[in-house]
C-alpha cells in the first residue's frame, strides 16, 4: 500500500505493553466448555482512553456503566463477554456490569473505573454471574503468564471469544513511525447481525446510524481529547458506515486504549504527525469494519454502495444506508440480479433528495440507468453481479455529497441464523 | 360485527353502475397468455373521484398521470396492467401511460382525462404497448358483455388480474343505510411485496410511511373534497399501516370511485350520516390491507403491532412501524421466537422516545418485559407464539399515542422470491 504505515502481524497485543487472555465458561448454558466467551485486555500502564457507543435509546447495561468509566478518558483493562448482552436487564444488570468491573479491578490491581465492561449476545437475560467471575478469575491468571498474553495468538483467542454469528476472528494490525519511534496500532472486532451501527461519543445520533464491538489498541503518545477526536473520525468511515441488517444494537461499543509506551511526543490537534495517526486508525477501522460486512450473517456477498452527485454528504449518507438496508436490493444481488429499479426505489423513499431524471446508476462501472433512462448494458453486468463482490454506483448530479456504505446480500442463510432460538 | 353496515358479495362490482373487465395479454412475456394481467373499471356514470398516491419520490409513469387526470377530482374508468411497473422509464414511459388513457377512453366514449391509469410489475423495463392495446380492446370488448361485466365473478377476475406475487386475490364489500337508500362500497387490491405504503394525496409524505394498489367504488353520492376527505382518513388507518418488508413503492395507489346511483342526499363534511359512510370504508380499507399483511411474500404468520402510551400519536406509528419493519423481530416471530430484546431493540434505535425503565412488552397479553425488568411469564407465550396469528403490545407508559401497525414475518419463503428474476 501507498500509505505511511505498513500491516503488521497480530492485533491488540501487538502494540507494545497489552496483553490479552481468554477462556470459557459457558455463558451461553450449553453445558460445555468449549467455545471461548470471555476475554481481558489489559495494559502493564495506564492509558488514555476513548470511545464511541451505541446511540440506541435503549443502551445495554455495561454502555451505561463504561460511558461513565470513560469520564477521565482514562483506562487500563476491557472486559468483555459474548453469548450475553446484558441488556434489558434492569437493576440487576447494573449491578452484574460493575461486579465484572470490580472483580476484574481486584485481580489486576486497578481501580474499578479503570476497566471497561462490555457484552453481546443475547438480550435480556440476566448474566449467569457465578460463571463470569470464575472466567475472570481464571483470564486474570492467564493474563500473568506473560509469556504468552503478550503474544499475537493470545489477541487472536481474544477476537475469537468476543465472536457470536461469526464465522471468523476479525484481527488488523498496522506499523508505522512518528518522531523517529516505532509505533503499532492493532484492533479485533466482532459483528454479523444486529448490525447497523449509529456510534457517537456523547450519545447524541451521528448523522446515520450492529451488536459490533470493536477493541483498538497503541501504544502511541495521545492527548486524551485528541484520541477521542481520532476515533470519533475513525469510527464514522468505518464502523457507522457498515450495515447488515439496519438494526441498530443496544450494546455497540468501539474502545481505544493509547498506553503511550512508544515514547513519540504526544500527539495533540495540532501536532504536524496526527494525520499520519488518523490515516493508519482509519485503515485498521475500516478493514475491521469491512470485515463484519463480509461476514454479516449469511452473506454469500460483500457489496460496497457509493453514493456521489448528492446534494450534500448527509443526503449521500441516508441515500447510501438506505439502499444498503433495502431487503429488495439484497435479495436481488443475492440472487445477482441488477434489478436497479429497487435502488433508485430506495432513494427515493429515503429523505435524500433524487430526480430521476438526473440520476445514474452502474455496477463496477457498468451503468444500468443514465440520466433518467435505462442504459443499455453489455454482457459484463451479469458478469459483474455473479462475483462474491462489487460495487453499486449511484450519481445523483444534485451536488458534491458522496458517501460509501459497506454492505451484504440478504440470504436464506440469514433467515435460518436469525429464526433460531439462540 | 356490531357495525352500521353488513357484508356485501363481491367486490368492485358489488355497487350499483359498476362493471369490470380482465384480460391476459402476456405482459411479462412468458410467450402464454394464461395469467391475467390487465383489467378495466368502469361507472355507466360519471364519478367524484379520489386519489392517494406513493410519497417516493421516484414515480412510476401511471402515478404521475394518475394525479393530473384527478386534479378535477372526476373520472370515469381506471385501467390497470400487472407484470410491469411502467417506473423509471423515461419519456416513453409518460406516453405509453397517457396511450393507455388514451386508447381505454377512446373504446368507452370517455375522454382521456377520465380515465386514471395504474401499472405494477418490475420497474425499469418499458411496457410491451402492442400487447397493452391489444390488452384494452381486449377488455373494453368484454365491457359490453353487460350481464357478466356487472357479476360479482367480473369484479373477482379482476381482483386476479391485479396480482403479482400476491397468492391470491383480496376483495371485499359492504352494504348499509343512507336516507333510507341502500349504498355499497366494493374494492379490490393487490400487494405482497415492496409494501410499505406511505400515501398522501398531494405528494407530501403522511406521518410515516408495495407496490399496493386498491380500486374501491361505491354508488354512494359524495361531494368530491369530502370524499378526498373519507379517502384520507381510511387509507391512515389501512393501507399506511400495513408493512411486509419496509420498502415504500414507485406505483402505490389507491382510487376510489363514487357515482351516486344509490340516489342518497350527497354527503357533505357535516352530513349526519358521513360518518356511518366513514366506518363502511374504513373497514373495507382495513379489511384489504390486512389480507395484504396476511398474503405478505412469503409469509406464514400474521402479526398486529400495537404501540400504547407513546408520546404522542406520531411516535406511537414510528415504534410500531420500526419493530414491523425490524428483520430481527421477523426472523424471531418466524421461529416463534419471542426474543422481545429485538423489540425494544427496534423502538430503542427509531426516533420515538422510549424510557426503559418505563416499557412494557407483551404477546396476545403475555407479558415478557414489564416496567423494566424481564417478566416471568407462563407456558401460554410459547403457544402463543406458534399461532398464525398474535398481537405484540408495547406500552411506552408516556403518554397518550397509540398506533396500530400490520405486518408478517420474515422467511426462507421472502427470500426465495425475491431473489428470483422476474
Amino acid at each position: 500500500m501507498n500509505e505511511p504505515f505498513r500491516p503488521a502481524k497480530g492485533c491488540v497485543t501487538a502494540p507494545k505493553g497489552f496483553r490479552a487472555a481468554a477462556v470459557a465458561c459457558d455463558i451461553r448454558g450449553h453445558g460445555k466448555k468449549g467455545r471461548l466467551d470471555l476475554a481481558i485486555i489489559a495494559s502493564v500502564v495506564p492509558c488514555h482512553a476513548a470511545g464511541t457507543f451505541t446511540t440506541n435509546q435503549i443502551k445495554a447495561a455495561p454502555v451505561k456503566l463504561t460511558r461513565k468509566h470513560l469520564r477521565d478518558r482514562r483506562a487500563q483493562a476491557i472486559v468483555v463477554n459474548s453469548g450475553n448482552a446484558n441488556a434489558c436487564t434492569g437493576v440487576q444488570g447494573m449491578q452484574d456490569a460493575a461486579r465484572m468491573a470490580e472483580e476484574t479491578a481486584r485481580l489486576l490491581g486497578l481501580k474499578p473505573w479503570e476497566v471497561l465492561v462490555c457484552s453481546t449476545g443475547r438480550i435480556g437475560t440476566p448474566l449467569p454471574m457465578k460463571k463470569v467471575i470464575g472466567g475472570i478469575q481464571e483470564a486474570a491468571a492467564r493474563l500473568g503468564d506473560t509469556k504468552f498474553s503478550h503474544s499475537p495468538k493470545a489477541g487472536e483467542l481474544a477476537a475469537r471469544a468476543i465472536t457470536t454469528t461469526d464465522t471468523k476472528p476479525k484481527q488488523v494490525a498496522v506499523q508505522f513511525e512518528l518522531d523517529g519511534k516505532e509505533v503499532t496500532i492493532g484492533g479485533i472486532c466482532k459483528g454479523a447481525g444486529m448490525i447497523a451501527p449509529g456510534m457517537s461519543e456523547s450519545g447524541e445520533p451521528p448523522a446515520l446510524h450492529a451488536t459490533m464491538l470493536s477493541f483498538l489498541t497503541t501504544d502511541a503518545a495521545v492527548e486524551r481529547r485528541t484520541l477521542q477526536e481520532c476515533l470519533n473520525r475513525a469510527v464514522a468511515q468505518s464502523f457507522n458506515s457498515v450495515t447488515v441488517d439496519g438494526d441498530m444494537s443496544t450494546n455497540d461499543t468501539v474502545l481505544l486504549l493509547a498506553n503511550g509506551i512508544a515514547g513519540n511526543e504526544p500527539l495533540s490537534a495540532n501536532h504536524p504527525a496526527l494525520p499520519t495517526f488518523q490515516a493508519a486508525l482509519n485503515h485498521v477501522t475500516g478493514e475491521l469494519a469491512r470485515r463484519i460486512a463480509r461476514d454479516g450473517e449469511g452473506a454469500s456477498k460483500f457489496i460496497t454502495v457509493r453514493v456521489t452527485g448528492a446534494a450534500s454528504n448527509h443526503d449521500a449518507q441516508i441515500a447510501a444506508h438506505s439502499i444498503a438496508n433495502s431487503s429488495l436490493c439484497k435479495t436481488a444481488w443475492y440472487g445477482g440480479d441488477s434489478n436497479w429499479g429497487r435502488i433508485l426505489d430506495a432513494v427515493g423513499y429515503s429523505p435524500a433528495k433524487i430526480v430521476e431524471e438526473k440520476a445514474d446508476v452502474a455496477y463496477n462501472g457498468e451503468y444500468v440507468f443514465r440520466g433518467g433512462q435505462p442504459a443499455k448494458h453489455s454482457k459484463k453486468l451479469s458478469k459483474i453481479l455473479r462475483q462474491r463482490e462489487f460495487t453499486v454506483e449511484v450519481n445523483l448530479h444534485l451536488g458534491d455529497g458522496a458517501a460509501t456504505v459497506y454492505t451484504c446480500d440478504l440470504t436464506h442463510e440469514y433467515v435460518s441464523i436469525n429464526k433460531a432460538k439462540e
